[in-house]
């Protein structure tokens, strides 16, 4: 199993490299469990989903407190056939059969019931893709009927969900999204963008 | 069938606004041909593929005039199952069976050969992922050997692949990308991030 994900950082100001520069503090509780390779496009982050979405949220979260508007963008992904198995991405949450959905679901729920509130309410819109199985629009639904009542859920757009709601609750969100749907050794994505501070929130 | 994407521009400046807004005008020889829908996270763009991704170009490229670090981010789709047919993305591209890999491949350099450049050098990065069909992989590495063979080619990455070269070559080789892998009726979908006058250029 490979898993982790290449993210961006994109502050709206002109002092962004300072945005980005004073947030990467907060991915110090996690470096020793994640491998980071950073170039001008994206900054690869290897590690399992349970530090990778956490990491995620506090490198946001340090973000969006500086006030200004800023986005991360992430192309995540487990189980690419075409990507080495790796010792840091062994995890028990991504092993066994697959559970029946309902059962699945009900996890997901509980899970985000139980994170602690961070703070900042973000907004957050993404697009979850399972690979190599037939009937690959099941997962997809039962996943759209577990964010409908997450209690972040914002709106269905074509292509994609929109959720908003503290950042903890997001991301725990997203993180129960991309291990409970699709076959645990299965090819998963998800193509995220996450908002903070945007002039125009509708 | 559907297709379009949900696109994002980023200006790293404290006017992204006015750089998002003095971009626009680059979308009007496309409009009549397009429907377009923004919120506060994304604005939605539905046509077919060989109206959406120059218009994307002319977008970018539009924004990346101002001098200032830009991105733009998008998620492409065409053929999602959850997603009502509409005549506005009718286009006899994207029909007929599916014809041998090599074939395809061939047509696709010979398109972005014929591409005339548009002047920025500009970065990308994307994945390309084809859902409800066995053997997924073996489209996705005949697009990396497209890609390979594209002139715009920088390297592979984990879980995407990294182009370099002219606006016009880049979004060409990506709409090749996006029509010609996965059968011409199914569900593919492109995460993609490109970018300009990155202070960090490696």
């Amino acid at each position: 199993m490979f898993s982790g994900a290449q993210i961006s950082l994109y502050p709206m100001t002109d002092d962004f490299v300072g945005v980005i520069l004073g947030s990467l503090g907060a991915l110090d509780p996690y470096r020793d469990r994640l491998r980071i390779e950073t170039d001008d496009i994206s900054t690869l982050v290897i590690g399992v989903p349970e530090v990778l979405f956490p990491a995620m949220r506090d490198l946001f979260v340090a973000a969006a407190g500086s006030g200004k508007h800023c986005v991360l963008s992430a192309a995540i992904s487990r189980g690419c056939p075409g990507e080495p198995d790796d010792p840091i991405c062994h995890t028990p949450q991504l092993a066994g059969p697959l559970a029946p959905l309902e059962e699945r679901k009900a996890q997901a729920l509980l899970a985000v019931e139980n994170t602690p509130p961070t703070g900042p309410i973000v907004a957050a819109q993404f697009s979850l893709y399972t690979m190599g199985i037939d009937q690959h629009m099941d997962e997809i639904y039962g996943c759209i009927d577990f964010l409908k009542n997450s209690g972040v859920f914002e709106k269905s757009k074509n292509f994609c969900t929109k959720l908003r709601g503290d950042a903890g609750a997001i991301f725990a969100t997203l993180h129960e999204a991309f291990v409970r749907f699709g076959p645990p050794n299965g090819h998963v994505t998800i193509d995220l963008t996450v908002s903070a501070n945007s002039p125009t929130t509708l």
